[in-house]
């Protein structure tokens, strides 16, 4: 027996394993996916991951995080080799998932670094007392994750919150929600935390095509917790940023993050560019809104960014129903990349960052 | 029997009545709607042209034109009052099916003046043989419009394709084909004639969400006539643009239209306007083909253009397909507006029309 968190949360750890809520599924259907803690359920979540049953950059890190706790708290090694070798081959699975968001690498990292310092304080010896403290190493660095991804999202919602105004209209792309992060949300959780200062902030859901974030995901989340949205397509954008929607102006854009490089680029879900330019051509301020665990400092620009390429199924259809010819080629990159010029400024959980006059230089964030 | 025309066409006329290829089922099915030369089937046929199972605005415009040719064969009126009447009460219930497109208006138009100048003409006598002439008017202007539109989708495409250069990628969106016309297609013609003139041209289709011309209709006529295509969401238009599309360019956009106001403002389906944005923020010419009938000089200005909004089905489904929470709030214009300043030409039967230093003034084309 196994319940799932009362808040609205993308994953779980208990007793028997990992549950996942398989995103796919809705807004259709609330269905988990449950991971027991064995090789073969952490090649279970690695698929998952692959598959989109769980996505959002923080989240995916967590996912891997948490599953990577399981793994060791079951681990029978009697050896703190054998432990660090095992968990070595599941952290090198789990890399191999999605090469986009940054999260999941700094979540592999911080376990795999936290492993390597504890090996290097007590030794490679068989003892099962290092196996322990190797094992609380693994849940220690996994929970820091989560946690430290719960309170970025409280400070990023305030720091955005303080940039809204009662009546303010919010278009956003994608989903970027609780089920997207280990807390309250990022771009969704700033219109979160200014409805919770009384403001009456609506938003403006775009669907996402292909896979249709905002149409399952953005409009379910926001209509689970009572913030008004309208759904629409990619395609709207530039008209409702110059009608207005329902009788209300769109007044800014905040979006989510799976790759921020140290200028200031930004790679999020595919349209999010386009969001972007046409926010620019109307005056629209745009704002990113990202854990400083997004921040890439190791690409230069956006043209560093590895853009992952998706099959061409998911643009000829939709929910699997056939939209096109099933033969017509496609291209189908999952993300791109907005340039910083376009990017008003950059949210963390350490503030607000606009650009310099030379533009962004995120080294020191 | 009938036989459907060999070159690809939206409708024909034939003893028993008019077909109409239901474009809703394509690329999936290619099935024929008929429709008797009776009340009913003139009815059948508004519907037809309301829940688009013909649509793009040249082709509406041919539909209305035959359908009231059609019931003027088959009128059993004995005086040229009651024949008036009744083809005037079939040009009003067709008035009443789509409110953007101009061409329908115009089709209309032209059959009613016919009858009215027969009328005044030959005064309101009951004599079968006035209601012959009557008769005879209305075909020939319907054929007259139909012959017009054909001759005017040739001129478009030749003019446009003095644009194109061997090797060039045409961005576009919606469908702008042999379908959408009475003729080889407005926007998408152009590539047609640029390929008759032995250039490689490609084309990059916007599948044109919510209800997917460019996926369905596009990337299938493009299939069947041998243009190489790829289909891409709506939202990666700005990535396109930036980085190329199977490591070519995109080098111009050419887009159909539904009403393009005195001052070039240019109403087509949802997301051109947003396609027009993109490509000015990454200066690529964007290009409107569309016959003279199209041009509205009674709109001075595109707040003039009436925008039909639609059901929010149509963004909360996908052919049929659940994508959303069934009780999300929609916006759904099926039209959008692209002001005259982010459009490089407009490109009609009587050759290629650049702004001048003021703007656009198309009151004289």
């Amino acid at each position: 027996m196994t319940a799932a968190p009362t808040r609205l949360s993308p994953f779980f750890l208990d007793d028997t394993g990992l549950h996942l809520l398989d995103q796919r599924d809705l807004p259709l259907q609330m269905s988990w996916l449950h991971f027991a803690p064995t090789a073969a359920g952490l090649e279970g979540l690695a698929q998952a991951i692959e598959s989109l049953a769980v996505r959002g950059a923080p989240a995916i890190g967590g996912a891997a995080a948490l599953g990577l706790k399981m793994m060791a708290g079951a681990s029978t090694a009697t050896s703190a080799a054998a432990f660090v070798a095992e968990q070595r081959a599941f952290v090198a699975r789990l890399r191999r998932t999605r090469p986009t968001a940054v999260n999941l690498f700094v979540a592999l990292h911080a376990i795999d670094s936290a492993l390597q310092l504890t090996l290097d304080e007590v030794g490679d010896v068989g003892d099962v007392d290092v196996v322990d403290a190797l094992r609380r190493e693994v849940g220690l660095a996994a929970d820091g994750y989560v946690d430290a991804d719960i309170a970025a999202c409280k400070a990023m919602g305030d720091a955005g919150a303080a940039l809204l105004n009662d009546g303010d209209v919010v278009v956003t792309i994608c989903h970027t929600g609780a089920l997207a992060t280990c807390g309250q949300g990022t771009a969704l959780g700033v219109v979160k935390s200014a409805r919770a200062q009384g403001k009456d902030v609506a938003v403006v859901a775009l669907e996402t095509r292909p896979l249709l974030q905002g149409a399952r995901l953005t409009a379910w989340e926001c209509q689970q917790e009572g913030i008004p949205v309208t759904l629409i397509t990619d395609g709207m954008a530039s008209f409702a940023l110059a009608r207005g929607v329902g009788g209300r102006r769109i007044t800014r854009a905040f979006v989510g993050a799976d790759r921020i490089a140290r200028n200031g680029d930004t790679a999020n879900k595919i349209g999010t560019f386009n969001l972007a330019v046409a926010c620019a051509a109307h005056g629209i301020p745009f704002h990113v809104v990202a854990p400083t665990t997004t921040i890439d400092v190791g690409c230069r620009t956006g043209d560093d960014i590895p853009i992952e390429e998706r099959g061409a199924d998911e643009v000829r259809t939709a929910r699997g129903t056939p939209l096109s010819p099933p033969t017509v080629p496609v291209w189908n990159p999952a993300f791109d990349v907005t340039p910083a010029r376009l990017i008003a400024s950059i949210l963390t959980e350490r503030g607000e960052r606009r650009p310099s006059h030379e533009g962004y230089d995120l080294g020191d964030v």
